[in-house]
């Protein structure tokens, strides 16, 4: 099915359309019922390797302007392949996110009410990059109940394709096939026409840059919660007794362990009264890393190798072996810099000084805070949560690493014996 | 402060820039700092009683068109306001919903985690009618750390401009009166101005009508939560036993008790099987009480006196006293009704079998469903949330009764000694 071009809102409104009247079949199903289903979805993909595999080259093959990092994403092999099986299988094992009470009690003229969870409903997932969202994002959501449509970058339309029809089958051989389709189209009007679907669509969970989100968000007729970049900042303290060395190591390893990825730390912030003992030493470890240095002109004297930083630095999430350094007159500044320039992802403080790890705590307004560990932990994995769809950077619904309870609603149901209020 | 008509987008910014400003100084207060502002504030609703009654009296005066109805809403008397003043004060009682830990754990290596509630920035309520809903929003929203800008119906403007000089005075004496601010502008393009501040205003509660929900939607590139329609259904079942007093009470108590609030009674669904025990006795009471019956094909010749129902009446909110009543034959074709017409507020069924009522709840998707009792407990002070800011229709964030708990969001805090992401 390819979009007539002419007519690309009808073409998605039928999407969303087929998808939502399965959504109560799907809802209807038991825990063991959607275990299963993503037990074969996994098995899916291993069968189905040799096709994902031909697309995957189609698309490489498809998109020779892309820098060897972009292809390394879009990239698949039997390894990774191997590991999207696992992941869907990882997923299939969690806990059932639906039917869990979190909210309940007998009032006093014998009522008795609870809150419990239930699918949101039909969730659209438009996203970027690699082809494991696609079997991660869908995973996710069979297991809580909701039907997706899934909205892939056009640079990885045949493996996408090739991937949703390889795990959508166990969903066919229930009979509710369209509890999870991919929206085939190349239009970049699609985008517009599916976040207007107000009441067909009850949730929009965009991955991706800038330019994608700011897409969503200007069309956006339906809740959407925002996956959006991450300028992380450390900030290292006067007060650090005899952790010089955990300093170097906790930075070089928010920057340096895996610098493309949203919780990598962008700028470093230095308590002037510590620049001079531990910047000439960073200097040297993150340059050998081969980390390039964009330094304010209190660090860059202290910086050998370093370049001048601009205001633009403050804002830039680099996702590359970049880093930028501010030398701060004290906490308060550190704070302030981080409301100016910050995206509320991740920030982490140095200390060890208790009151000013609890003054960084609460004065940084940000979806995770660390104290004296990595930014790169701030993940739905490390933090025992399972798979995670995503880290929200919005407020609402979910905050952070966002896993399969996330993707779950509530109803209050209240049971009486004949009750009426007065 | 009156809007420049020329410069509607330049205004709204400043309210909320002025807001956003406090927001950490809000934030920051103890929940006994709190506590007293709202103490405070209910004392001062009493102490400025005379100028909240001179304005509500130009109110009335200057809205001669208003029908009884709304007038009725609209108008405050001493009573009414000392009512105000005490779910203010008891808004202030309310255990501190900021700094809960809901979740948190030690990791395998040695990471403390918590997830705790904090504030989640500047909230944006728009209502119409009750000047009532100006200070219990404002209280929730200060109750729980939030920074609010109030943006009333211009029939009240006068009361809500009192009501907020008066309860914005213990903020000002704390020096951060621009954590509270009245919208004071009866420009339309207000609400769209206000809803496009992304960046500076956290989330937007609409309470009112479908043109003022449309409103927002069409035009808000922030986070929204409805408080929509409540087009509530009651389901007789064939499956009644002794129950028919307890139905028919329970009908009444839906329909009669409150009839223009969103969790009274629209349409009522009857099975079948007990139509010819229950309509005709139903339609004697409901009479009775002034309820206007519009029945479908076969419930009329049961109910005298009432009118053909039409298709339009499935879709009406009635907030009236007025009755859709449609015959159904069996509990499937009861779900698919309110699928098709519902609004996901409130519905209830009225049942002496386990497996029709298990059937309903998991078939309704519906924010509250109700066995066998009356549809007017969706209420958060029924079940025991403390006061409202209203009743969600949405299913993100808040679904349902919404109190100052669903007015946070939470931080994700993890303490380490150097962990560093292998």
């Amino acid at each position: 099915m390819t979009a007539p071009l002419t007519d690309i809102d009808q073409f998605c409104r039928a999407y969303a359309e087929r998808a939502s009247s399965v959504r109560h079949r799907l809802a209807a199903m038991t825990g063991a019922d959607r275990t299963r289903i993503l037990l074969d979805m996994a098995a899916a993909l291993t069968d189905h390797a040799p096709d994902i595999l031909r697309a995957n080259r189609e698309d490489i093959a498809a998109n020779p302007d892309l820098g060897p990092a972009l292809i390394d994403r879009l990239r698949l092999d039997a390894s990774r392949l191997s590991s999207m099986a696992d992941a869907v299988a990882s997923i299939a094992h969690q806990p059932d996110p639906l039917g869990q009470v979190v909210d309940g009690r007998t009032l006093s003229n014998g009522l008795r009410l609870e809150k419990r969870r239930v699918p949101i409903g039909v969730v659209l997932v438009i996203y970027e990059s690699r082809p494991n969202v696609t079997s991660d994002a869908a995973a996710l959501c069979i297991k809580s109940g909701n039907c997706v449509l899934l909205k892939g970058g056009r640079e990885a339309a045949h493996t996408n394709r090739a991937v949703v029809q390889a795990i959508r089958q166990p969903l066919e051989a229930r009979g509710i096939a369209d509890a999870m389709t991919f929206v085939d189209t190349s239009d970049r009007a699609a985008i517009a026409a599916l976040v207007r679907l107000r009441g067909l669509i009850d949730l929009c969970i965009p991955r991706g840059g800038p330019g994608l989100i700011d897409a969503v968000v200007e069309h956006a007729r339906i809740p959407v919660i925002k996956h959006d970049a991450g300028l992380c900042h450390i900030y290292i303290d006067q007060h650090l007794d005899d952790m010089l060395d955990q300093a170097v190591r906790i930075v070089m390893n928010a920057k340096v362990q895996r610098p493309g990825v949203c919780n990598a730390v962008e700028t470093l912030l230095v308590h002037e009264a510590v620049a001079e003992r531990i910047l000439p030493r960073l200097a040297q470890e993150l340059s050998a890393a081969g980390v390039e240095l964009r330094a304010d002109h209190a660090a860059q004297p202290l910086m050998p190798g370093s370049v001048p930083a601009t205001q633009e630095d403050w804002r830039t999430e680099y996702l590359a072996l970049i880093l930028s350094v501010r030398v701060v007159p004290d906490l308060a500044a550190a704070i302030e810099h981080i409301r100016t320039y910050g995206s509320q992802h991740t920030e982490a403080i140095l200390t060890s000084s208790v009151q000013a790890a609890e003054a960084f705590v609460a004065g940084v307004d940000s979806a995770n805070v660390m104290v004296n560990c990595s930014t790169r932990f701030a993940d739905g994995g490390e933090y025992g949560l399972g798979a995670e769809i995503g880290i929200s950077t919005d407020k609402l619904h979910a905050r952070g690493p966002m896993g399969a309870q996330d993707l779950t609603t509530y109803q209050w149901v209240m049971r009486g014996s004949g009750q009426t209020r007065s």
